[in-house]
């Protein structure tokens, strides 16, 4: 963990980091409701609202289109990932070398790892390589922390988040992405076990505006600093307006309803 | 993916790829109805068509015959590939580097990677390095991408081509080879979750002048970029004419009984 | 081993290291009673106590703290560890490299290495690599030497800690950090088997002053050459008191209830 | 597969190649009736018959008693092998380095693969380490191509060998080793398989002078470049005698019986 | 395997190797009848014997105490090995790079390979490594090569010794350290089977004075090339006698008894 604040992903201490990997992750099922989304030039579109500050994808989409869009986007190499199809024990593939991101053009990679998955060491040692290929370009470092495998009953409680925050600091990411927990109090701790790296909240899948924008409200009111998005923008019919009011609620601390109506 | 309009292995945006690995891939028996075909030097006649705009082979073949036939052929090395005496997860070895690749004049590489397999991640990794070796010796990279593995019921589904069409771009592919889904419609959606990257047709196993040309027909007016074409042409007992034949479906856009017709 | 003497981590031939991986290896839960000490800072601020001969914690904790402390903290880099949601053979994965962390200031470096793990072997090539790498940077190499694994039914015999001092000093390491084996002569015992190798006693799960200060008297008396501590520093509630009784204990061999007494 | 007509290797477009790898591979059983021959000098002795192109050995052999002969002896490096207390899947370790192989005076290489083995692809990526350096040396590769393993109920059938002789081309042999398959038009069939690619016949254990002779001849007939033996010579009482008559067959083209008679 | 009667490590052909990796192997436990000698200095003492040619050690004992012993003791890096706390089938980890035993001080590498075990492959492909490194730094190698493994059922049979020694000289070793099988024909067929290279007996476990230097004599009349011997000396009262008795037994050839009595 090293200061960021003077990173191109952050925007007066916080960020907004829209993610779109999902053609990877899930594979063409989560673009059934939005088509023209397959297009990934129409979500670096989105990617050019100030709010956004930085654009996480992985290596063939970043050749592809950032191209186009590198006056008006902040591109984060999203460093590893697999398909939905796999059915081992909770991994990732690193699909992507620190130095070719670098040369495409990214200014920050993101990075999962699994605690608790048959392959967390392996994943950690993969993340070590990355992270200290990072620090030699000056690239900040965002960990999808999850906790995920075979031995977690139950993955996503409170316990294991706050607990995937701090392996997220140990390990040495400069962000932890993590899961919302439940719970404003939740979040406050697992905000502090990360100590003086951000935490930010992720998107999860889509839900109303309102809830969306009051999850994220309790997020940053926990400490949280911003979150990285997906589905819940580019899944919605208009991505300007939620994002219009993301960033008054991230970046100006507004309240859910209030920042909703401001951008009606 | 990168614009490879460009390259040598495209002809006014499209290709026709002939492939010719079946030796390593399925062994002697796919040459029992033509026995003359186990001489490569055969096959290199045949890819010297115009309609030809690479051939595909595994790197004994390419540096035992294409010396011969680099003024008339443009060589794609396909990187990996295994016997089927192999009775392991869908897996290939990596049987050449993309350093020596390049040092035999191979103009472009071939991939396979196979989405779901319990080696899905392991291929994915040595994609990485190919694709990026690929890149220092603007080669482009074309991905043999294949659903297959002991998790898919049913491997060829119309949404796991789609998928897998999907993986090929975001891993960094500039071309993908995937099965025809079995319907023009199944085919556009395949090629359009591929976004820019150009996707060509898997040839299959050996059907009628007729059928096999439909499909193709049906591949081009979807969206495909061409085919990747092996036992349907070299299996056949005049491989020239049903190349004539090909060159007006795919570069002339041409209906397949009328290309068949001016082909008699 | 190497004489290491005039090393920064050595004071008068003895050394308290300050240990804080907690975060990583147990998780928050290890703070639940002291919840201000999830900001390692705090952790830090103890290790600038004049007993503490080095502390020793993970990569991104060092990156993120360690500069705020570089004068007065003497820093040792945790090679590798791992989370306990790791349902796998013990074992730690690699999270640091030794050249990153000579960069980031550390002047030793700590390494795990579980004897009768199924990953014994592998742990001991990892240390090898660890340990020659620290020589070219003469950095002392600490090793946390436990007896773990499937097959070993009471791991912490006395047998089975001294079995483990040997196997640091025969494998490399400067110093070795064993569990007190449960009464004097076993610990003498233990340290007689590290030859030359400077024996430091681990400082368990926390317990009362005069019951941990009368353990690390018997240990300093059957030899050992300190201790590494963490949670019986700083889960208490005032750390500088029983660092004040400590370096009595450890480097003016002073008995435990003296010391006790003498820091009221 | 490069064209090797002017390597030492190779006499006249064909090769006798004498292998003594036994003492590793079998044991000293295989020396039992010829006991003298435990000491590798007696072989490389007979290696010097002008019928002998080129002497395959181990690494520690070649060491020991290469250079007594290296003017009268042409160096073939067996690079892979493993003893058969081993009880794993079919599988070798690579013993030797090309590189090494180099510098004691290796001018070819010999490299085993097991085509069906759950080690094939490991194999086959081994191969290619070998076969990319032995290009840089201009050595000549030479394939030991067995199918062999766990789901292959019967491994030497006609068709299994005739792939393997495939499989030796396709992955970039010079030369493959194949056990011959029962009868010439198989034997022929498989040499066809392998294209421009030379192959050789594996002289398997001890027979008759006749029948030994007679399947030469027969291989030599079907297109066989000549053979590689160990047993059939060096378990001989008169190993000059049976080179005598193999240079009629192999270089001659002469039949077994006017072979063995002009050798009386 | 190369001439050695100039290195160091041999004396008029022959050599007697003092081994003390036992506290890594065996544990303490090896060290209850003669405690004084965990402190290894003991046993350097005991190397500067003239009957010694060398002393065989791991990584940390080395670094730890030849410096003092660099005038009067010759080292021999014992590259490998593993605690018997492991319970995986035979193996042993590389716990120190040959390039450093070099910087270390050493003039000899010791690497053991167990032919038979399920890590037989394995270990024999690091061993390449370790022998062609030696090779650069003109140390002789020296393999303690053990038949031993999940397939073997009675490991120490004199057929299991002879084809293990065989393998040693196969693979590249100047020395192989074997069991005595036995009989002085076994032994005498054993080092048969190891042609030029040098083959010594494994000391083993302690016995009488009379007994084991019989045994001695009975390996020297057999062809052996001297001993590595543990136990049988640094175990005894008086290392010094025993070492005077070895002394003519090996070099001079004297017969056991009458050394004995030479050194009352």
């Amino acid at each position: 963990m090293i200061p960021i604040d003077d990173s191109p992903i952050v925007r007066n201490g916080k960020m907004i980091i829209l993610a779109m990997d999902h053609g990877l992750e899930h594979g063409p099922v989560d673009f059934t409701e939005v088509p023209e989304k397959l297009d990934p030039a129409t979500v670096f579109e989105t990617a050019t609202h100030d709010a956004v500050t930085a654009m996480a994808v992985q290596k063939g989409v970043a050749e592809g289109y950032y191209p186009s869009y590198e006056d008006d986007v902040t591109l984060m190499a999203k460093i590893n990932g697999n398909s939905n199809m796999w059915m081992g024990e909770p991994d990732s593939a690193v699909n992507w070398s620190v130095d070719y991101a670098a040369e495409v053009g990214a200014e920050a990679i993101g990075f999962t790892v699994y605690g608790g998955s048959n392959s967390e060491l392996e994943m950690a040692e993969e993340f070590r390589e990355a992270q200290e290929a990072a620090r030699e370009h000056d690239m900040p470092v965002v960990m999808w922390s999850y906790p995920r495998g075979q031995g977690l009953k139950n993955a996503d409680t409170a316990d294991n988040i706050a607990y995937a925050n701090r392996i997220a600091l140990e390990l040495g990411a400069d962000v932890s992405k993590i899961k919302y927990p439940g719970s404003p109090e939740a979040m406050e701790h697992a905000v502090t076990c990360g100590g003086a790296m951000k935490t930010v909240m992720s998107g999860g899948s889509k839900t109303t505006d309102l809830e969306f924008l009051t999850t994220v409200e309790n997020a940053i009111k926990a400490g949280a600093s911003g979150l990285a998005v997906g589905r819940n923008v580019w899944q919605r019919e208009d991505p300007t307006r939620i994002l219009d009011a993301l960033e008054l609620v991230v970046f100006e601390e507004e309240a859910a309803d209030a920042a909703l109506e401001a951008c009606e």
